[in-house]
């Protein structure tokens, strides 16, 4: 028998739907109390799905919240689960605003909790102590820190209990405060509710942190993280349990919801003092014998696939989470709109995506061809809608030429897209990569027209890769490869004038895709640069055009966000600025 | 002679431009001088304009800004200033970034200080304690904090000298902190260096503010702001100085740079021990007689004059800054369309502002007649493009009809308007109102296509009461009033369909507005509106289209904040949420 059998709920919460969310949370104490386990672990703010962002200076958002937390023990009680150990992640609030400055909106009235469930009543709760700030995070905003370290003593039929800690998140990062006084405490077990989202190679720091906490702080720690799309964010999952010494006791599939169950056996407590600052609570593990257990050790796939997931869940629950059934997109025959048409089709099934031909008289044949065959490898909803004849009363009408004239078929896209949409009730997909959002390489109201952005923070160069690793993917599986060789490997072109390529305008994409790591995600300097030895004038026009597109990009819709520096709120810069450096 | 005379330089810097910003310093520490000022004082940041956002984790900017003040002492003594005492704000960094949670992007590697220059040397530097991160600031997100006080003795010619104190903006707002320290130091005067943007009855705050804390700390107070646009925030100026008993002493004119010198007598310093954390460091005043000083108080004009004022110079900051020279607009006759261009008008000249009636089938005469009559009051630059002969070919090809004929009609006017800027380089105003806005009534890529959204946070009912406003004040100075009587008058209507008035589909504005001061800027819920006395199905029907537009208003272009709620980055939600409550 185990000394303790812990059931992580990783799931995908829709932020502000309580209702939805407590359910979520019942179903998985039902599955968790029927596998044997003594207690449930769900992931942060996973009552009210994460992150709320102002939402937490609403005092009736906070009230739904309170509400709904204060009825589970009861609930689950009703439920016969009284005898679980619950611990749920939730905000708390309002609390009496911190009126600042002079804005007249009340600021930082919440609290991100965890409480703690069982026998028909909160136990005790933590409340996070570290609010990240940075990135894509605004918690010190929102949100007052905790002080205080949570210990559970959970003690089984008078035998030594096991001390187990709680924290939220942020705490784990960060060295000192509470990951400091859980080694002080000595506790066996640390439980750490997570909303973390994915970036590509986060794993590779995110469980070797968790495996150097294990160790310095002498615990198994058992790490729960939510899965699903929030707006910009994908939450990947990755739940993970992992011993002092490395050992992953147990882990769950990224981006799906699921119940790992895992048996544990942290040391028992022992007689030490308590330190300042700690709270210690006692509850009950359950008395009867739960069984073998099969182990639940996920392997996480490679990185392209990885990439591939987000995109497929963040545009999913993009769709489902905002009432929509269908999504509507461009096709032109190049990779960008291949590569979001497949991925709609993964996200909703081939059924539920539209694609559209929009040729003018300087499409090749050729997009036209790769177009239609993209549309036949994939199964979706097809049609071709010439614009010529709705270009050329504008065009003549306000007398345009060059750029006008090249914006204006765009537009003219944009305005067959929006209006199949407003029809048809399909959301639209702008299928513009980071390369070209970074530089400005689209119209505005033309192609970046559209609700969500699927493959807004890839870069071109990835976008290929990406491309391949699909096709060999379906090779494998024995499946059609749903985009046409052809859309890779052909030079990419806007075709919006006779015998256009985008390498007439920009420099090649691998030197270009450089620039930007270096500009955008390193946030490196002109000088630094060309001092990494590319070419001065290159550099300075690159920059130049990023700079000048920020007033484009902020009108730009949302997608997901999978690097650790997308465009949107994870880079705040303002449009009027003269360059520096 | 009075004890010491101050000069405050409220000025308008451009984020990033070092060199243009230390000239704007060089040129009023020369006219304070030739005035017989002991000191100038600059706004907070001046050096590098305000707000800088994440260009503060950009290496290279922070070393930019470095060698832009490291040089300045040295230029001060070339110019002949160097006996003169100028305390400048600007960022100082890089430190070590504090690489936070899983970002590769380093962060707070940047502190905001006010440094004190005198005899070619940096005597001393104060760094801001209290870091705003509410409403629109996020300074938490890249500063670090500093914690000692600073400051100055200021002696002349063997006489006492004054103790005088310095901090940065928000350290004035919060109670302790600095500000309890300033009343231990036992400082006879305190400076505060400001970037305090605009807001409607901001100021019947802001001097009482001031005025408490010279009681409070038992000094003079010396605040001084910046003034000008900067992307969404219009900095006012109105920098002042006031008496413990809250007499002002001096005060410069809200929205245009000025320099304000007063002559000042605080108490002389003490011998009272230093209190911890502070530093105080000894500078030196002039040692000729200043001669006389006539008194410099600028008197307030109305809240109406004082918004309008706001909204013409962030229009015209936007505009310049941003390297334009004109700008253009649909004019539909209607209120919105004429109070931007009399806005442009204002703040560009009638010579830059290009007006468009494009009119279709279902415009009334009066809305043509309207927007004639307006051109010609304001003498813009007037054309009429009618639309009919460029939608019904799109009306006809893709079979629309209903909210997608509608749209239709709205995104070829955006298409026009943005046809014109890339032929002749105007940046295109969107000319939506907040309660639009607010609301979603507006088509996205249509009538919502623009650079820069001039009203975007003036509610409907108050853009009314600015026509009025300025058609009386007009009158009063013998001019024309720009704005025609009728398109105050008529009831509003997006003429997309025949005989549609707004109130077809939205409550009547008066109510709308109620509401939306409520749902939106007071952050109330549905049920505590309802309390307020408003029917139900109203609140619920104005709630459901404000949360549901927030995708649209995600897109929407940047304008003005006026208010102290303004969508954008004031207001931080979610798309994807259910709302509670």
């Amino acid at each position: 028998m185990p000394r303790l059998r812990l059931a992580l709920s990783q799931a995908n919460p829709l932020v502000g739907d309580f209702d939805g969310n407590i359910e979520k949370i019942v179903a998985a104490a039902h599955e968790a109390w029927n596998r044997g386990s003594d207690l449930l672990l769900t992931g942060e703010m996973a009552v009210s799905g994460y992150p709320i962002e102002d939402l937490a200076a609403q005092p009736s958002f906070l009230r739904a919240a309170r509400s709904a937390v204060d009825a589970l023990p009861a609930r689950l009680v009703a439920e016969g689960l009284g005898d679980l150990v619950v611990i749920v992640g939730h905000p708390d609030g309002p609390f009496e605003p911190r009126l600042l400055g002079t804005s007249n909106a009340p600021t930082a009235i919440a609290q991100n909790c965890a409480s703690v469930i069982q026998g028909g009543a909160i136990r005790a709760r933590y409340v996070k102590h570290h609010l990240p700030n940075y990135s894509v995070f605004d918690e010190y905003r929102i949100f007052v820190p905790g002080d205080e370290l949570l210990v559970l003593r959970i003690g089984r039929n008078g035998a030594a209990g096991v001390d187990v800690a709680v924290i939220i998140c942020e705490d784990l990062w960060r060295d000192g405060g509470p990951v400091a006084r859980v080694l002080d405490a000595d506790a066996g077990l640390l439980l750490v509710l997570n909303a973390s989202p994915y970036e590509r190679d986060k794993d590779e720091v995110r469980l070797p942190l968790v495996t150097r906490r294990a160790t310095e702080t002498d615990t198994i720690v058992a790490y729960v993280n939510i899965v699903g799309g929030q707006d910009d964010l994908v939450f990947d999952g990755d739940s993970v349990v992992v011993d002092g010494d490395g050992t992953i006791l147990g882990r769950a599939p990224q981006f799906v919801e699921h119940l790992l169950v895992v048996d544990v056996d942290p040391a028992p407590a022992g007689n030490g003092d308590l330190p300042a600052n700690v709270t210690r609570v006692a509850v009950t593990a359950r008395s009867d014998d739960p069984g073998q257990l099969a182990k639940d050790v996920a392997v996480l796939p490679d990185d392209r696939e990885q990439l591939w997931n987000a995109l497929v869940l963040g545009l999913r629950d993009y769709v489902r989470k905002n009432g929509f059934r269908s999504v509507i997109l461009g096709l032109s025959g190049g990779i960008d709109s291949s590569v979001c048409a497949a991925i709609a089709a993964d996200a909703l099934g081939a059924e539920n995506v539209y694609g559209i031909s929009m040729p003018s008289q300087w499409s090749s044949e050729g997009s036209r061809t790769d177009a239609d065959d993209l549309a036949e490898r994939i199964g979706l909803h097809y049609s071709v809608e010439a614009i010529a004849d709705l270009v050329s009363p504008v065009e003549t009408q306000l007398k345009l030429d060059g750029v006008a004239a090249e914006n204006l078929q765009a537009r003219i896209r944009g305005i067959i897209l929006m209006a199949r949409s407003n029809m048809d009730g399909h959301l639209v997909l702008t299928t513009g990569n980071k390369t070209e959002l970074a530089v400005g390489y689209s119209t505005i109201y033309g192609d970046s027209a559209g609700g969500f952005a699927p493959i807004k923070d890839v870069p071109k160069m990835l976008v290929w890769e990406l491309a391949t690793w699909r096709n060999e993917h379906a090779a494998a599986n024995g499946e059609t490869p749903p985009i046409p060789e052809n859309s890779i490997t052909k030079p990419p072109s806007a075709e919006l004038r006779p015998d256009q390529t985008d390498q007439d305008t920009l420099p090649p994409y691998e030197l270009l895709d450089d620039i930007l790591e270096a500009y955008v995600s390193k946030r490196l300097g002109r000088e630094d640069i060309i001092a990494l030895g590319i070419d001065r004038a290159t550099v300075e026009f690159v920059c130049k055009l990023v700079d000048r597109s920020e007033w484009k990009r902020r009108q730009g819709a949302i997608g997901p966000k999978v690097s650790g520096m997308a465009f949107g709120r994870d880079r705040r810069l303002p449009i009027t600025s003269r360059p520096a450096g």
